[in-house]
Formats: C-alpha cells, structure tokens, sequence
C-alpha cells in the first residue's frame, strides 16, 4: 500500500502576505484572534491570500468493537447500527449542525455489525462485521486495515470540496481509541481513559484494566500502522486512511473529539506534516482529550464541553472556518476606509 | 424616568421539563455540554420548551469620550467617526460577522463627536458631541444620562425580534469601562486597565493613573446610574438602557466583550434579574474582562482571544443560540428513533 506524501504547508514570502493583508484590516492589531492565526494557515494550506470555504463535508465513519464484550461501555453495541439508522434518518445531533452550517454529511458503514442492505445515503465500505475483541487478539489482520485505510483514501480523493470534517459512530471506541493513545504517546492509561458515553467510576476502572492488560499483551507491537490494527476500530484506521489522502490534496482538515484525534496521532506518526492542515474543532469533555491535543501541539477553537462525538465539533466549528474566510475577503482596509492609523 | 421592572425566569415545572426533552435527545446524558444549558436557558427566558431565534439583531452604539484628553488610546478620537463610517459602508468586522449569521445590525449615534447629518442606515440618538472629560468633572449631567438611556429603552423596545446582541465604538471606551469597573466591584484600577486598542505598557500605566486619580476626585460617587453619569459614556449608558427594557420584554441579551459588559454591570445593580437573560458571547482578551466574567458568575461561550469590540464576539456567538435551538426542535428522541438506551 501507498501511504499518500504530504508536504508542510511553509511559504516564507506568501505567510508575510498573509499577515501584512490581517494587518491591514480596520481593527486592532491582533484584534481577531484566533481567526487571525486560522486566516494565516488557511492561506498557507490554500497556497493564496484569497481564501475560500468550497463545499465543506463532514464524514461519520461507523463501525463496531469486538473489546466491548469486556463491558467497557455504557450502551449495548446495537446503539451503533441504530444510531446510523438514526443518521440517515436525519434525526442525531450531527445531522441538526450540519444542515445548519451547510456542511454536506456522508455516513460511511465502515465495519458495523449489522446488514443494512443497499441504502440511500449510506456508503458501504464495510470491511467485516466489527473488529476482533482486542483483549484477546488483534483487532484486525494487516490485510483488514489495509482495506480501511484504502478505503477512506478513495473517498478523500473524491470529495468536490476543499474542508473535510471527520466523525465517527462506534459503541466501544473511546476504549480502543484510548488504547491507541496510550501505545502511541506512553502516557499511562489511567490518564486516556475516561466516560465515554457515560460509564461509572467503576467502569472506567474496568477500562483501564482491560487496556492495561491488551497493552501487556501485545507489548511487541510498536509501528504506528500495527498499533492501528491491533487496537483500532475499522471506523478509526478509515478515518487515518481519509485523513492523508486529503492533506495530500491540500484540503483543511477539522478534527473533532477524541477518538478522531486518536486517527490523527496514527496518521501524524506516519505523516508529521499532517498537522499543517489540521484545524482543531475542539476540546472534549472525556478525560483524556486535553492531553492529546497537547501532544499534537493544538489549539482547539471551542471549549464547549461536548462529548458526543459523530462530528458535532467540527460542524459547529465550520462557522468559526467560514468567518476567518470572510473578513479576510471582505473587511475593509485602513486605506480603503480612510480610518486613521495607531497614533501612540 | 422609571426603569423597566425585570423578573426572574425561575419555573420548576419548566425547567424540569426542558431537562427531560434534553435528555431524551438521541445522545449521552449531558454530551452537548454548554449547549444543554443555553437550550435551558433560552427556554425559562422564552417560557416554552419551543425554542426560537427570531430576527436576531445587533445593535452597535457608537460614542466618543472626553477622557482621550488624557492621551488614554492609541488611536486618534477621529477613529470613531470614521469607524461609524466602516459600519455604514458594510466594511467593518462586525458587518461582515452580521451578514454571514443572518443577524440586523444597526448603527446607532449615541454622542459621536462629529456631525453626519442625516444618514442612511445610521440612527441619531446623539445626546452631545462627546462626554466631558471625567478626570476633570463627571462625563455627563444626569440630564444627559437620562437621556442616553431612554433612547436605549425606545430602541429596545420597537426590535421585532427576540434575540439583541451588543455592540459598541468609542475611543477611548476601554477607560470609561475600566473606571465603571473598579466603581462598582471595588477591584482595584491595577486588574481593571488593559491595552484597549493597543497601548503600550507606558501607555496602561498612564490610563491606570488617570483613572486612580479620577477615582479619588469623584470618590462620593456610589449610586449605580451616578457611577454611570460620571465616568460612563453615552454608548455605554445607552446600553444600559437598551439591557433593562430588551430584558423585560424577555429578549436574550447576547453579551460582548470589555465595554458592554461594563454596561451590564450597570444594569445588574439596577436590576439584578437582568442576568437571567443575559448569554455570554466569549471572554475578551481584554484585561480584566475575565475579572468582570467572573463577578457576575458568567461563563462565556466563546475563547477565542478577540478584543476588536463592535458587537464581533456577540456575532460570532449566535451560531451557538441557533445550535441549542435547532438540537431542541429538530433531534430525535430515544423512543422516536428506537435506539436502546443506556445498559449500565
């Protein structure tokens, strides 16, 4: 398999642009904020001063945990099929936010267990029907993530737009995401683990027992791409394998909560220029969001106190995009308005 | 002048029903984190489990300070004029702002100190051409503040919407705002001082100063509406005006940064009650906005390190109010979508 190249976004000539045109504008110097800093890698990932926002998608990558028969969530793994049907029917929370902020929305079965058959609306890259438990063996085989991974390239490659948010649907992945956190960055997984949709303090106890005891176990496991199998979700390495493949593309990519982030800490490990075209959406409630993004060095633009997942970050997030796009395109400057400059 | 009487949204009965429409939403128990709360809150405001945002507008006073005789900006007072100039002409960060988020703004003359003659799109509520200098005597009479905030009540009271956010210009408004601050909290000028438009660190001392020293001169003066004739401005007091009546119509006050929250700190000690209606667009990265926050118990929605005032952080914010709405009115319900429910 091809791992897409990515190249850093730097541009000497083109970033003192940018920021000569921010400048310029009637406000105080700085005055914007983080749409200041947003303007300028947007412009650097555009490779212009003229930013646009062309057809922004968010896509919900679903998909099922074999780990959750160790009782790691708070809901039965049918809530996983149940709230795709609840996607296509337009009734789950990131339907409501991306009809809202305009943001066209795919849901992608990347490996549910369950048959939905042929569905409009519902795009079938189904790799099998869940992952293997991995508390017991790998998640999935090499060849499995390969198919994920390819998967959610062909579908980056083919988005019209130029924004693409990620979302995921998956009873059981905050476990496996947190599993991969840990194997990737070494913070010990009392610190990755957290409620995920609502478990007990008790609960999470178990979590962190049952990741403490696959870590041990496949402790010889260490290159990004095989931690990705042995821990993953089909959701996940998908989401890894869309990731790149837009950067290559020189899309913006809006990362979302917690366990998009964990497809991010792979896709960055394999590709650290990645991050020049990451737009962090947010910081989640669940424990252990924070310290990722400080690993990956972001800065989240809300802090709103979700924990819902499916995307909904970047969806209410992509007005944030859109006003940095604006007011470099259409605000005045002190010339053009005649305003008098700093005096002191 | 008889101020408008504002009562509580205490409802048991409603609030207990808004919490069951929002737990029944198809997600985890509280994972839309802030927003539950806003939906709450725009509910006991509304007095319906309904929730809208009708004709959202933007109300921007504009008015300019005699205290800029001291050298407290960094900007020439021309700026103000000019800037009210921006607004008319559609150039201005919050003009851009409003138009992208469906928001009615107008441009209000509240004591600029320039004649623009009659003007479309501009609404005259001039009370004089500028306060008077309040290290010298007190910025207005209390005829003049009277004045400011009736026109503030008449303009809240003819908006056909249910939603006012606030917005003002005024070089020279970060003093005025400060000093209003240190009056009615008793935190010292020291925390209340920032760089407003961009003064250096000489230039905050030398703005500190002059508020010490105005403070001492007018140190009788306690009464809420007194602190605001001496030190206030004509925008700041029209605010106030258009607070107390837009919030006992039961409108959502959408709250901004330094100055107009300055203004609410008026308003709250006329009419605490007020604060039930008032949402938190963001904290500013204006000194002592944060303290202000925290006085009156606010937690912003929005972090994003603005401090350009004009009502941007007010604009940027009601995305958010469309978001709580929307996930109200328009997400299914664990029964409506026949998703099982939590198992542990």
């Amino acid at each position: 398999m091809s791992i897409p190249t990515i190249v850093p976004v730097q541009n000497a000539a083109l970033a003192l642009q940018l920021g000569k045109a921010i400048d310029n504008k009637t406000k105080p110097l700085g005055s914007l904020g983080m749409l200041e800093g947003l303007a300028r890698q947007l412009g650097l990932i555009q490779q212009s001063s003229r930013l646009t926002l062309d057809a922004p998608a968010i896509l919900v990558f679903a998909g099922d945990h074999g780990v959750v028969a160790e009782g790691v969530s708070a809901y039965p793994q049918d809530v996983t099929w149940q709230m795709v049907e609840n996607f296509l029917a337009g009734g789950a929370a990131i339907n409501v936010f991306a009809r809202q902020n305009g943001c066209a929305l795919q849901v992608v079965d990347a490996g549910v267990n369950h048959d939905f058959g042929p569905r409009a609306g519902l795009v079938d890259c189904k790799v099998a029907h869940g992952t293997r438990n991995f508390a017991q063996e790998a998640a999935m085989t090499a060849a499995e993530c390969d198919r994920a991974l390819q998967h959610g390239m062909a579908l980056a490659a083919e988005l019209p737009g130029n924004v693409l948010g990620f979302g995921e649907m998956g009873i059981g992945n905050t476990t496996a995401a947190a599993a991969l956190m840990h194997k990737l960055t070494g913070i010990p997984v009392s610190d990755c683990v957290g409620a995920g949709t609502g478990l007990s303090a008790e609960g999470i106890l178990r979590k962190q027992q049952v990741i403490e005891a696959a870590a041990a176990k496949h402790a010889d496991v260490s290159a990004p791409l095989d931690v990705l199998a042995t821990f993953g979700g089909f959701e996940i390495a998908m989401m890894v394998g869309a990731m790149l493949k837009a950067a290559e593309r020189r899309m913006v990519l809006l990362i979302d909560g917690f366990i998009v982030t964990s497809a991010l800490l792979v896709a960055a490990r394999v590709q650290p220029a990645i991050l020049d075209y990451c737009v962090f959406a947010h910081c989640s409630d669940e424990s252990g969001h924070q310290r990722m993004l400080e690993q990956l060095g972001a800065r989240p633009l809300l802090h709103l106190g979700l924990r819902l997942g499916e995307g909904t970050g970047s969806a209410l997030a992509l007005p944030l995009l859109q006003a940095a796009v604006n007011f470099m395109n259409e605000m005045a400057t002190f010339e053009s308005a005649q305003v008098s400059e700093k005096s002191e």
